[in-house]
């Protein structure tokens, strides 16, 4: 059999693919799905399902030279078979039209655009059956839990409510008293055992952005420590790469908490935002839109969206609580900036 | 009450908002209605319906200033009131992200997009009314006939079947025959009575595309000629600009036409094509995906799209037939080209 090699990231979307974190994708998207991907934000073949973000694999055009006439394919990473991809289908690989419609700017000072362009001028598509659970052996394996293992966890737990929270950093007291706060509020509105389910993205992000093992270790001591209750949070790592594509990746972020039986998700405050890679001073999506989006997002029926609330350090109580614009003067704000020199200080931030 | 200057082709949305062309909206685009329009390429708040186009009104930073407080404002064209817009609304202009997501490029070699790149910052939402029905005045405002006049109309005409033909170019022989051969197989599907409405754009063009007044007159020359019947054939002006948007611009036309109770629609070969500005001997969109998007196109359930067939001049039957690629050898492709030199030599085309 014909086979190619992949990049690492082809292989973080072969297991989101592989474990039915996109459902109803059975593979690499076809054409029809992903122009229906680029154009609606949804699929629409087996009822109305979102999907924002395109999934997808680039070949370059010796490859497919070598793929003319074949039906099948193996999909090999660093000299092993991982995946078969059947019944193919070769089509073009338009990367204007793909990051336009998709990141809604054409720079390649974008991190993913920037990828985008040194990928292959061909897409493939087809039916993806993968040899082996895809592990990365780096220790974390443990936490990449399927959605089905979470459901099963989740029923295990006993939850009668899962709420998800999203992340790619450190979490901070704001976010603790976030999923503190929404445990309470789910509480109050009637559920018995609300279940956090604590969901770090694990795959591809941008250089800069604190590395997976480190954010893990991280999210282990706020629970050893207790800010966060063990007992009703499941932890996990969510096998996507990043991709910063604002209010689409939001949509992504929360089709695929859905599908791990998620009832409510955090949205974040600028969620999946970046600075404009061109525009110094400017935020490259709206920090607004990705909530007002995702709340108006069709095919995300089974997810409630609950929205970030601002949390800040409150002067009058000594700790943090949500922001008040009325007793304004009551807060102060605890930028990344002002963490970072806290630490240089060896300061304890409040 | 505060007033604003409008421009020729704010009028010709103005036409289109207030005729009922585009439901369920009721003015100018608010922020919620163009987010919609811009992520999903539908709006979602009465049921799904497609809308790909914004139809937005751009006011600049000091028009914003005037607007400061006001709950509405007059739109004043050529110094003449023409509408009046209410419960008004303001929110960026974020031009780069409109043109990526509509467009699918960012390049102010796109006509459509240079003339967005010299509008306000500031988009102005509202509910329109209009003063007087839009008017023109150029002895073609006969032809500009409501949604509700051409339902009418084909109601008179006892209509059991209304399919649509859009252009912004002189109707050739390959357009003939397909209407033609359309209306036969309407009838061979048991209809009694399929009607034409052939509904030529009106709003504005690019420089080089051919004025309306002469398209009319050649629509009208072709209809007393009676290559097409004058009888099953409601010729009107859709009042529209073009904004050359590739597959959301032939979705925008179809489901325009579906308001005015069109049943089938014609798509072109290369519906809404142009070459890419920056990329010579490149399309900015892909020809096929134009047809493709449309035909799985969410909320357009009331129209049926009718694929293009490639007509040319069969060298044997010595007349346009469609096209048959297993007797490539027989058949001559006429291109516009061939049409200029043909007219330049004073030669009639076949």
């Amino acid at each position: 059999m014909v086979s190619i090699d992949i990049s690492e990231i082809d292989l973080q979307w072969i297991q989101v693919l592989s474990e039915g974190w996109a459902p109803p994708l059975k593979g690499f998207m076809r054409e029809r799905e992903y122009l229906q991907c680029l154009n609606f934000g949804l699929l629409v073949d087996e009822g109305v399902q979102n999907h924002t973000i395109p999934i997808v694999l680039a070949i370059t055009d010796e490859d497919k030279k070598r793929l003319n006439g074949e039906t099948k394919v193996a999909l090999k990473y660093q000299d092993n078979f991982v995946a078969i991809l059947e019944y193919i289908e070769i089509y073009e690989h338009r990367k204007e039209e793909r990051v336009a419609a998709v990141f809604k700017t054409t720079t390649t000072g974008h991190p993913y655009i920037k990828m985008i362009a040194q990928m292959g001028d061909w897409l493939l598509g087809g039916d993806l059956h993968v040899i082996d659970r895809i592990q990365w052996n780096d220790g974390l394996d443990c936490y990449r839990l399927t959605p089905k293992e979470i459901q099963q966890r989740l029923k295990q737990m006993k939850a009668d409510a899962v709420f998800a929270f999203q992340l790619r950093n450190p979490i901070h007291n704001g976010h603790a008293l976030l999923m503190q706060d929404t445990r309470r509020q789910l509480l109050a509105n009637g559920y018995c055992n609300p279940v956090l389910l604590l969901h770090p993205l694990g795959g591809w992000t941008k250089s800069d952005d604190v590395p997976l093992n480190v954010r893990i270790s991280q999210h282990k001591a706020v629970l050893d420590e207790g800010v966060l209750d063990p007992k009703t949070t499941l932890m996990a790592i969510f096998p996507s790469p990043m991709t910063y594509a604002g209010p689409r990746e939001v949509q992504w972020h929360a089709k695929a908490r859905q599908v791990a039986g998620a009832n409510f998700y955090i949205v974040g405050r600028d969620p999946a935002g970046l600075p404009h890679p061109d525009i110094p001073g400017e935020d490259l999506y709206e920090p607004t839109h990705g909530t007002k989006v995702l709340q108006m997002a069709p095919g995300l029926n089974d997810i409630e969206i609950i929205p970030f609330r601002v949390a800040a350090y409150n002067k009058q109580l000594k700790r943090m609580t949500f922001y008040d614009p009325n007793n304004h003067s009551d807060f102060e704000f605890i930028s990344g900036t002002k963490m970072r020199n806290f630490a240089k200080q060896g300061q304890t931030p409040p």
